[in-house]
């Protein structure tokens, strides 16, 4: 028992639910709801008695008389398991089997099920994100004025809040929410027969007309109706790699900060219950950050390979439609789980604003130099205004003395009274408007 | 001269309108556009005199005097050319140099400079994407019934249309259209000071109101006013990563037919005017669809670049913003080359009816297989029907004889009277719902 | 049962050898397999009782007592199945337990289980391709003189042999093998503890020489013995992926190639035997070679993802290990899958000579253009010589007359006598040293 | 001038010898090496004249002559840049002119020439990695007993050396410099004509023995000889990406560690001269880790590109060939620019010994623990001991206080006297065998 992959080497997914609505169980019945679909609407218009609809509808109900791994091995004599299935739902439907998957070809079946196995995922990604925004959003207006170092190519660089940071996350996370559920709602529905003429779905005759016949499926399966047959007009599968690439994405920024700001010397931030280690009895690891950077590796890539599926030649491409089946399912369950992670890392991180005041002192005042080469540029002129503070900052950094202290003992300094020396290089009074950005960006919904 | 990188390689893009939107030279421009723009958009709030606004945009207008190759090597020391500009631009403006650049990091011209850059490349994309839509349009319409031959898995499998074929290229690159407008009409200018907290921008005295300034300088530049300061919120770069590589899908599978229909035993589809061999003269080679094949193998692997970098730490990253810069300007120059040729390859094609009435027949009648079988499953059953079609099919592969004419000869196909089975046989008639398709598809606009 | 994956979405391995190879059950038998084998290695030092590792061992010999989705499940909290793995043996080995995993640190044992999968899947990949390679050379033999167009930018361009076309294949698939066989050779084991310093290993007091340790338990597993614990020195991996890549790319040309030359309208080539189509009872679809495309599709993908995560930071990345799990695996058993079906298809890789003879004809002569017009450049110069051809070339293609007669009625050709031109234009007879070339290719083993 | 791409957006390449040796004028360069060549290899077997073959080399010789601008814009048309400088070498060549690219086709001149540019490029980046990998010894031997931190999952660990992470990027280095020096070795001349059976090359009446020419190409070029033309048969390509690739992520690897260990908490590294800010004075930014951490990023993704491209049909691909050429060519100046700066910035690295002691004890002890551990389960057992461990190490995290302190406090630990535990609790006492893995890495040349 799931002797081939059961999540042993991806702990990313093993056991969420994104992972079981991307399973083979899953694909199964997303195939079986397709041909019931077609029969459905194909019974709607006439080209196949209601009886038939009714029956195929009941045998494609009992998921459980199919079986994905006897299906998957007799996939590979046509190279998809739509073939085998077929078969056995038209035994299943008794004397009503021929009507079964009457006029369509696999791809049909197929590019359907893949759609209503994403639209079910996204939505479960979708609830994460949500999670995951209004955590965020608590942890913004929280820390609104709790200031930290920013960092620039690993090194302090100015003041900033951790209120900014968690907006500028949650920014990323709606746009991913928005991107997501764009793509989600167009989702179309595949039909199109052989060759995407629709020529054999009207009936058994081929005289009817089944110009409608698409959109009547669709209906029934919940998906938007396609303008055409997309065999291989496949924008459906590069929307999807593009904004399930973002999502991975926005949450890989999240977790690079939260690897960064939990690094043992800088302990500003910690994962809410760290994981622990096979050798060493006192690591707390964050692991969910370390999962969801993994998966933000990954997904560039997968999305990458279904984008170079696009250019797909003739009415049904040798190799550029298989090569999508895995990356898409892999994509959805990576993505669904980074999501998942994310939404508990968020709910339970652990903030330390004292660390974050301990560090901004860190650096002996360098964060605030841009500040004060600023402050004496109309005394100084901008550039020995620079080079002095730069002068200084050195000195800062291989003496160990704070920037203020040596500014102060500075000749060229006269002018700057010890009050606003001492506010001028106050680190948490030059956060900028760091605030009203948080304040802003929490007014998106 | 153009020692580095002239094009030689890239015939993709070599001369073509996107690549001198990309080169260094444009990106100067628009990185001085940048610089203009702060200066005006702060002069305009008080943060910097006007006479200062005004002589650092005149100072920035006349790109001649700035070396987009000094730049570059004086940009190794830094990390990035944003910093000797600042030096050569402030000198440029004489007394009112200390104000170029006030408050600003350097990330927030680049930035910006990307996404002008980005505007104007995919204002040509579009403009030829245009062409491409109309000229298929104009196909479609032509070839509304003209039939040939639908190929899956390199077969021919059942009739379709020439007009249906050219309506699917045509959504594509209306749907390649809209997602390129959409994402332009919302790329954002960037500004947010060294770590996003617009701490320095608002005057020399770090303590006007900045909060305005962002949308003010947007508008000078025509860009979408940012929600937020997105140094490491790389939203816009996921979505031109997105939207072009969508594009170079679209366009490859164009090429991609294109190649298949216009080899030599097919012959159904030709270039306007082939390239030339070094060797042998009588080729003319498919190149435009050759080049934008490639151009479309190319462009998953600079999105996936792309891709990769939105998990980029702090408050700018250590290498996933620089990794930036080079994928996506040669994603934009090749989709910018790709579209062009593509414009013009659509153009000029030249369609041969005549051929493919020829290879319609070529195989026999297989291709009405489908369509017999299903006319003799009422008379048969439909296991038995189609039982009795592949044999007679394979038969036709090896025999050489016509379906039509073994089935005629057929004892078990007694009922189809002659007329019957040679309209069914008829290829032409096999058309299905294509014309209906094509006529829906076109009104899309 | 196989709820999640049991290859429905993958007829490129679904119940081939390397599928096996690589599941769930193979990693969890590797695992265990290097946990018994450094408890025998430090037996063997005496940091551990014989009786432990004897225990260690026994308990390890039934996997079936071990159940991969529980410890997948468990391995989401620490991130990794080794801490639960650890946890499970332990109980097993009962009063020997506390020896088991004894200094060692859970990528230890993941990286060498990784190795140990991949030594044994790339076995099964090179018997592939032993079978693939013997059934090439037969084939380059016996049509060592077949004549067949040579095709470039999808024109034919000048005659070439199929002989010489399945020497190439045989090469590249050698190359592959050769590739393979120098990465599997010296794929080492891993052990270095938590930070690769052997700290922990010795015993259980700190105090002996575990520096000749990893070289016993290299040597227990068959595995090469590593220079440096390579935790995050991760050329293993690099060089896997390299072969990998490599060897898919190799099995995808052939695929191309057979796609190609199986087209209807070409029909140089047939898989033994055809794939069928749920729509189409006429199809004998090149599934095989369909399949092996789409692996060669999405394997530069899965190493890139492997390639990106060489750039591991600390003593273990945070992300980048954990990436590489599933696109190893990925890799490995996708390979496998097209190794296995390439050795199929080629041998029983069907050969038509009579429709190459028919294609070479099929262009009127333009095969021959080339040799005409270096025969005729002496005569009249290189320039003339190809503007005549070309001109003729082109009048051959629309007028349908073969290129020699049009060239016989030419006063220019004036000196080439009917048996010289004839001669000439005898395409079977313009293969060049395509029999040479082919020999020589045969004599590399 | 550099309109198009003189580096300004690729700090990594701008200026350093790698973008020289794989700039236009280079490939410009090696193209006409390559038809100089193949005239003497004519010469020499009688199928040139000897006149023919000194003219041609005589005017291939003068560079200065061909301009590789004009020439790319006239590539465009037939799809490479052979084709216009044929045209003008021909005209160059004077009466001799018609033996110029005798029997040869574009890709036997343009594959040969990409041949010849890595070679060269190869050169300059062995060249670095020499220069790094002896910096590297020096460090790594400086630094034999240095203690530091050893992290994982972002964590302190264990102990170890800066010596043994020096000899580990050393043994990167080393892994790097043997694959690139084995794949540089066999990269062949490319010869075959215009489909690969030599038929065009003996001479102008197709009559001479050719199948000796190759390899007299190739000994002209100091190529290696070629056992088959392999226009579609891309090792070599697939050689380099894998090579370039694992070059680029082995110096990531470097990068990556610099990033980390000079973040301004962490402190333990620092480039030797930092790169400034254009906001910030006092920053002293690791530029060069940060580019060579960028070229890391982009690495994989070109290789990829190039594997993706293996599987060319036919004897030239429409698409796969033309697809290759800017993706190798930025692989090539990417690595070798980032060589270059590794060099540089191992050269003059500079590591804060002082800083690695402090970041020792700046987690309490919690780097001993598992030694602690360890050391406690003779007494306590293995289970309780670590649950001991893992408390107090909890304790430390919260309390701040040393972990040894916290022990000897413990009734548990009674037996350790303090003299053991203060040995088993000092870190630097802790490394291991670090120092004798460090010498043993050394002694590999």
């Amino acid at each position: 028992m799931y002797a081939i992959d059961g999540g042993l080497l991806d702990p990313v997914r093993a056991g969420l639910p994104a992972e079981a609505a991307t399973g083979d169980a899953a694909f199964l019945r997303a195939l079986l709801d397709a041909e019931a679909a077609l029969a459905r609407a194909q019974a709607a218009t006439g080209a196949v008695p209601a009886e038939a609809a009714r029956a195929i509808t009941e045998a494609a109900a009992d998921a459980g008389r199919f079986e994905p791994r006897g299906l998957a091995l007799r996939a590979r004599s046509g190279g998809n398991p739509v073939i085998p299935l077929v078969g056995e739902l038209t035994d299943a439907a008794g004397e009503w089997g021929p009507y079964v998957h009457q006029g369509a070809t696999s791809q049909d079946i197929l590019d359907t099920a893949a759609m209503l196995v994403a639209v079910r995922t996204l939505g479960l990604v979708l609830d994460d994100l949500a999670r995951t925004e209004q955590a965020l959003a608590a942890l913004a207006a929280a820390h609104r004025d709790t200031a930290m170092p920013g960092r620039t190519l690993t090194q302090h660089a100015v003041p900033t809040t951790f209120g900014l940071k968690a907006a500028g996350w949650r920014a990323l996370v709606l746009d991913a929410r928005d991107r997501i559920t764009a793509v989600r709602d167009g989702l179309p529905a595949q039909l199109g027969g052989a060759a995407g003429t629709l020529a054999a779905l009207a009936d058994r005759h081929f005289d009817g007309d089944a110009t409608g016949l698409p959109a009547a499926y669709a209906a029934e399966l919940g998906l938007a109706a396609p303008l055409l047959p997309w065999h291989t007009l496949r924008t459906p599968i590069a929307d999807l790699a593009g904004a399930l690439a973002l999502t991975a994405g926005a949450l890989g920024k999240i977790a690079a900060d939260v690897l960064t700001l939990s690094r043992t010397e800088i302990g500003e931030l910690a994962e809410g219950a760290g994981g622990g280690s096979s050798a060493m009895p006192h690591k707390a690891n964050p692991v969910r950050a370390t999962l969801i950077a993994s998966a933000a590796r990954r997904a560039p890539h997968l999305a990458a390979s279904l984008y170079g599926c696009l250019a797909a030649e003739d009415e049904r491409p040798a190799g550029a439609w298989h090569a999508e089946w895995e990356p898409l399912r892999e994509l959805l369950r990576l993505v669904g789980g980074a999501a998942h992670h994310t939404a508990a890392l968020v709910e339970t991180l652990r903030v330390d604003p004292a660390a974050m005041r301990a560090n901004l002192d860190r650096s002996g005042g360098l964060l605030v130099a841009e500040r004060l080469a600023t402050a004496l540029a109309p005394r100084l002129g901008r550039t020995a205004a620079r080079t002095l503070v730069a002068e200084l900052a050195t000195r800062t950094r291989t003496e160990g003395r704070p920037l203020a202290e040596l500014l102060a003992e500075h000749p060229e300094s006269t002018g700057l009274d010890p009050a606003e020396l001492a506010a001028l290089a106050d680190p948490t009074r030059a956060t900028g408007h760091a605030g009203t950005l948080t304040d802003r960006a929490l007014e998106r919904r």
